[in-house]
């Protein structure tokens, strides 16, 4: 029983040990060896695409034979296609400036101290994933660019598939003279190793979770380690009066309907009381692209395709072709919905009044706050920063879009000439 | 039984809920609102010097009725003069510049969207501290300059004197016309209530120790809420054969000396096999102010004056007048020995090679990383930050000096002109 008990944790550290050994070394490394590091890691994934897909053949028929299909079947499957994709997603990050080393802050003090404030890699870092085998490869990549060593640990359903990506990676970093093991894989499936590593304060810096919603809460609620991720994107648009009509429509068609799964979808509509009678030309366009709309009474008094909503819809991430609507009267009303109902996340207003975007760009307190903007940019490609391991909701070190700079932190440099500190 | 289980959860969660409300309305306020609020707090301690110093009687009574004497006594001793710097440390802080706004980046993307992070408030700050009654001064200052409610907990050591300076803040908050729910204080001296208030993640946004080692061990170990502290400063200079001696002896003895009980002081020199021959002039400057000296055989072999460490003192923070001295081989002994033993607090090298001082200022991976100067220079003020809450040691959003810029966060601020995703 004890023993049982002890085991995972045991395993974890194991690999923890490792990883902080591999880490230090990461942590020195030139960007030059880190980026052949990737390179090579792509180059093993195109040479290796037989086994690669041969594993994923293997998942795939457990996955059918155990009744999985649908969308949840099509996220696991690889093909040429999407190993290229992998592969070149490799060589991407390795083209992204290094973000380890950077100056952040450099000033002198009255008695000549020069203080620098540089970045560093945060250290080790746990990634906690599911279903797509593809974030085996970006997860790692992003890390060890940020010169960080990584614990993977997926899910079940692409096991196979997953250890065959780690094994080319590893083979990589072997061919470019990098540690292996700065990508680390947990060796099994045992839950209880989930439960390891999210205890794992002594050797895991920050977890990462990537998945779906009972993921990032079962990780929220059991990590004694920092974790960078979001629960819900419950985010909003608010449409005030003074927005150009066509824009309003275009922005709220796109927030909700580009793609309605992703977490940057908007999810309910605040429109003013007088702008209100704008709303059929929205349901019109909304309507012709299968999207349903739910409102409160004053939104259902307009126009009557608008279904009834409830006190529910307000709190209710869809991540699907529904869209709520509430009228508020005022700006005022609106930032109060958002304070209350929000995820902060993503929220936005539509509008060209200065005074009123401004007071809500400061007032409204999420992690993005969107003016005439589609919600659908809260993204970190769209963000500039070449790729994202997540978007957090947290409200420390990492906040939006999780790219290479979050996963960096910082020290300081205190460059002296013999001072010393009076009294 | 059910019932004085939750009974601190809620006392916890009803102060809370009126802190974020209180956070929500300051993180609005304008810098002179603030500033205002922290002038008339100084005067209000000003005006009513005679209950504080009444309070702290009481307080005194009691500690001396219960055998307290010594420097913990003194530490709890208020009088004008203490007072005054008290008040005057308020007014310090309302004149530093306001860290709520700064637009930390901004950058255009090729669509035309103007993507921007700006300084926030973090929202509510729980401090826990000790003995010192001015900490609720000036923790209340440094949160509420940074836009951040505070909930405070003293020890039960200082509790007049602390209530009577909370109700000085609280009347001057009012005065100014600032939310007195800004700066609250933990209604009793319940232990259960600090067990509350380290598990309450869903009303307070960091958690910051003051005090001896055994109340931040209980805070790091218990809280559910990040926490910005350091546990140990055991700091290491490494003595290089290029350093200039008197430099170098300058500056070990301010490092141990100075304040042998500050958390910056030095606590191991790491000295180079090839200018061992310099340690007994060393020794001749720490024996003439009173400190022991412990070393290794090399050290010992060298200078019979200094006692025999054992493996327990490269370990040990003495926060007293004893150094411990080791005789490494080299720079990269020196760093292994830091990686080892260090707390990754303040650690420094004292030479005049600059590529065997770079190779140190990167490779040791401590949250201040110091050449040729005190490493008591580790503190807010001497870094510039006109004050500090504390020293963190965590990797994560503040490392080294907590001043106001680590007391914000940032969000982004997205500004379009009608952009939508595309594909």
């Amino acid at each position: 029983m004890a023993m049982t008990d002890t085991m995972p944790e045991a395993a974890i550290a194991e690999l923890g040990q490792r990883a902080q050994r591999a880490a230090a070394g990461l942590a020195q490394c030139a960007a030059a060896e880190k980026n052949r590091a990737l390179i090579e890691a792509a180059a093993k994934i195109r040479s290796g695409a037989a086994v690669i897909l041969e594993a994923n053949a293997a998942d795939l028929e457990r996955a059918r034979a155990g009744g999985v299909g649908g969308a949840m079947l099509d996220r696991l499957v690889l093909d040429d296609a999407r190993l290229e994709a992998v592969a070149g997603g490799l060589e991407q990050v390795a083209a992204l400036a290094d973000p380890v080393g950077r100056e952040l802050a450099r000033w002198a003090r009255p008695n000549g101290l020069d203080i620098a404030r540089v970045a560093v890699p945060v250290g080790v870092i746990g990634v906690i994933y599911e279903s797509r085998p593809n974030v085996t490869a970006d997860a790692a990549a992003l890390c060890l660019k940020a010169g960080n060593a990584v614990i993977l640990r997926g899910g079940s359903e692409a096991v196979e598939s997953n250890r065959a990506i780690h094994a080319a990676i590893v083979s990589g970093l072997e061919s470019a003279g990098v540690d292996p093991d700065a990508v680390q894989m947990v060796p099994d499936q045992d839950r209880a190793l989930v439960g390891a590593l999210l205890g794992a304060h002594e050797w895991v810096d920050v977890i990462v979770p990537r998945g779906g919603r009972s993921l990032v809460e079962r990780v929220q609620r059991d990590a004694r380690v920092p974790v960078f991720a979001h629960l819900d994107g419950n985010n909003h648009l608010y449409w005030h009066p003074s927005a150009e009509p066509w824009m309003a429509t275009e922005v709220i068609v796109n927030a909700k309907m580009r793609r309605p799964g992703i977490c940057g979808a908007l999810e309910t509509l605040l429109i003013d009381r007088d702008c209100i009678d704008r709303l059929p030309g929205l349901v019109d366009a909304l309507d012709g692209l299968g999207c349903e709309v739910r409102g409160d009474a004053s939104a259902r008094a307009i126009d009557d395709r608008i279904r009834k909503a409830t006190e529910a819809d307000w709190a209710t991430e869809y991540l699907d072709a529904i869209l709520a609507v509430r009228c508020v009267e005022s700006p005022d009303a609106a930032m109060d919905h958002i304070a209350r109902h929000g995820s902060g996340h993503t929220d936005g207003i539509l509008a060209a009044d200065p005074g009123v975007i401004e007071s809500f760009l400061n007032r409204v307190d999420s992690a993005i706050v969107v003016q005439n903007a589609s919600t659908q940019f809260a993204d970190g490609g769209e963000f500039g920063f070449g790729a994202e391991i997540g978007i957090a909701t947290g409200r420390l070190h990492a906040r939006g879009p999780v790219g290479l700079e979050q996963l960096t932190t910082f020290k300081y440099l205190v460059r002296g000439t013999g001072q010393t500190r009076g009294d």
